[in-house]
């Protein structure tokens, strides 16, 4: 059974360290499981490339994540970042811990060497024994991309990366669009298309639709590969009640012009979505098309994140037997 | 006044911090102090510029150095170092503190965006208030240069970096020479060769005259303006009964041939040096040519080296004095 997942940071994470779990506990071991993140928000800090959503991915899937945080690692010590503070280094609003720090440098240097993304990334995998799970992660392209948000301020003359709109304004300065230096000459990194075209499965884990999902979608040949997909593609929303659990999903969407619902967000993957996976209490509950099914989606532990993915997983097993059956 | 300083690491440095105690308890507070940094043990390690002299010098005039080792940070950790320990990265003979690496990485981030060493070299130099006791830290030169270690193994075709040699290998493993990759075409540092044609005391303190002081005479131009200079020139012998307090220097300088002796070593400085400052013990004690002028040698506190710098100082004054009345 092969598995692909596109995922952003903390939620996509969340959801993949759940259905880990769950096929661990059902005894479904040969699963395979090929991860490709967005790497939109990655950003060069200090001269080292930061690559969020993959870092927590890797430390949320081998073990080491701060658990409250949702991100970085876990017993973390930020003596680099103060002494860099002293030094009059900038920026002083991204928290980059000393373990953090490490992969930071490692990457960079491997970068540096010549050594592309995805090779780096492999690196970093088999630290955190991402292998011995049969886990691969891929990112979405090496191509270095970088999302910005064009500021509302009247004449889109401003943009700043995503970062500094996501983690020091909160996404509170009003955003008039989003746009994806590099992204459209971008091609897809070594695997990733045949990850998608070879799966058994395809999974959208409730990542953000707009700048994780979105992102990855964005990257030429991606969608296409989706739409074309032997296996059935189902996705979990990330919105319970319209609201996102974390992040600002419904800032992102409302960005884009489109509703903060789950039918809104499906509709952004009508093109190849065949099942959804929505809250109880959802209005989307019941429709055909795509197959709905509808549960509790909060991730408040391990055991419930394991029972979402289950379910989501599932779904596409059925929507995969269903298909084969006709 | 101004003095200008030769200076290679933990010697150096503390020759150096000695001399600001003995003018500041003298009251000599007008005094303004250069130093010449040698950056031939530069290295770069998991993609960062490191400048172990030119660090060692900061730290310990910046009142920040760990006293134990005389060199690093105090009240360091190594969280970094053990991360990328963990991550296969190497080498792992090298130990950065986590204090320590925020500097690399900062220096490195300024050097990758076109400022020259001595530019980001200035801007530490801020940091640890150095402007503020009207003291200027100067590489030698703005020019990547390395000191490596040819090993003694027949055909002379194995060469090693010198922190390699001298860390790793604790200067054990036999040499035949040392290179200096980028000397030739080095050029000094902006002020480096006006700081010592307008000084009124040169100071050369015990260090290696090989590996630290020969480097920084080795730039072209800096030799010829010792030579020129209006100022005496004082050293202080590296050596105490024919060996060094610490480090190599004995070894450093059988590899080139000359005698553990402060006579052969201030044979190396013979066409600048002026005054000589020898041990009480030394057989050189009471020669005329240079001026050689006796006294314990053993910076075994503060105080101590204050009063060893001290009567560098003094020596370089009286000098000096009789020049000006001749």
């Amino acid at each position: 059974m092969r598995i692909t997942a596109l995922a952003g940071g903390v939620g996509g994470a969340r959801f993949l360290r759940g259905l880990l779990h769950h096929l661990e506990r059902t005894g479904d071991e040969a699963a395979e499981l090929t991860v490709i993140g967005n790497t939109g928000d990655d950003i060069t800090l200090f001269g080292l490339r930061v690559c969020p959503d993959l870092d927590t991915l890797l430390y949320t899937l081998g073990g080491a994540v701060d658990e409250g945080q949702g991100w970085g690692r876990a017993d973390e010590s930020h003596h680099v970042a103060a002494e860099l503070a002293a030094l009059g280094a900038t920026p002083t609003w991204f928290s980059l811990g000393d373990k953090d720090f490490a992969t930071h440098i490692y990457r960079s240097q491997l970068l540096a060497q010549g050594m592309p993304l995805s090779g780096v990334t492999a690196r970093l995998a088999s630290r955190w024994g991402l292998p011995d799970r049969r886990v691969t992660l891929l990112p979405m392209t090496d191509t270095p991309v970088e999302t910005h948000v064009v500021l509302d301020e009247g004449d889109g003359s401003r943009a700043i990366h995503f970062q500094q709109w996501w983690v020091r304004h909160q996404a509170a300065l009003p955003a008039e669009r989003f746009v994806v230096a590099g992204l459209d000459g971008a091609t897809p990194a070594p695997g990733v298309l045949d990850a998608i075209r070879a799966a058994d499965v395809v999974l959208l884990p409730p990542s953000n639709p707009v700048v994780s999902i979105g992102i990855i979608l964005g990257v030429p040949g991606v969608r296409d590969a989706l739409r074309g997909a032997r296996a059935p593609v189902v996705g979990v929303s990330p919105l319970i009640g319209g609201r996102p659990v974390r992040g600002h999903a419904d800032v992102c969407l409302r960005t884009i012009g489109v509703a903060s619902t789950s039918e809104a967000v499906a509709g952004l993957y009508a093109d190849f979505l065949d099942g959804w996976l929505v809250d109880d209490a959802d209005p989307m509950a019941g429709r055909m098309r795509p197959v709905v099914t509808a549960r509790p989606l909060l991730m408040s532990s391990l055991e419930a994140a394991a029972d979402i993915a289950g379910a989501a997983f599932d779904l596409g097993v059925r929507l995969a037997a269903k298909d084969s059956a006709t």
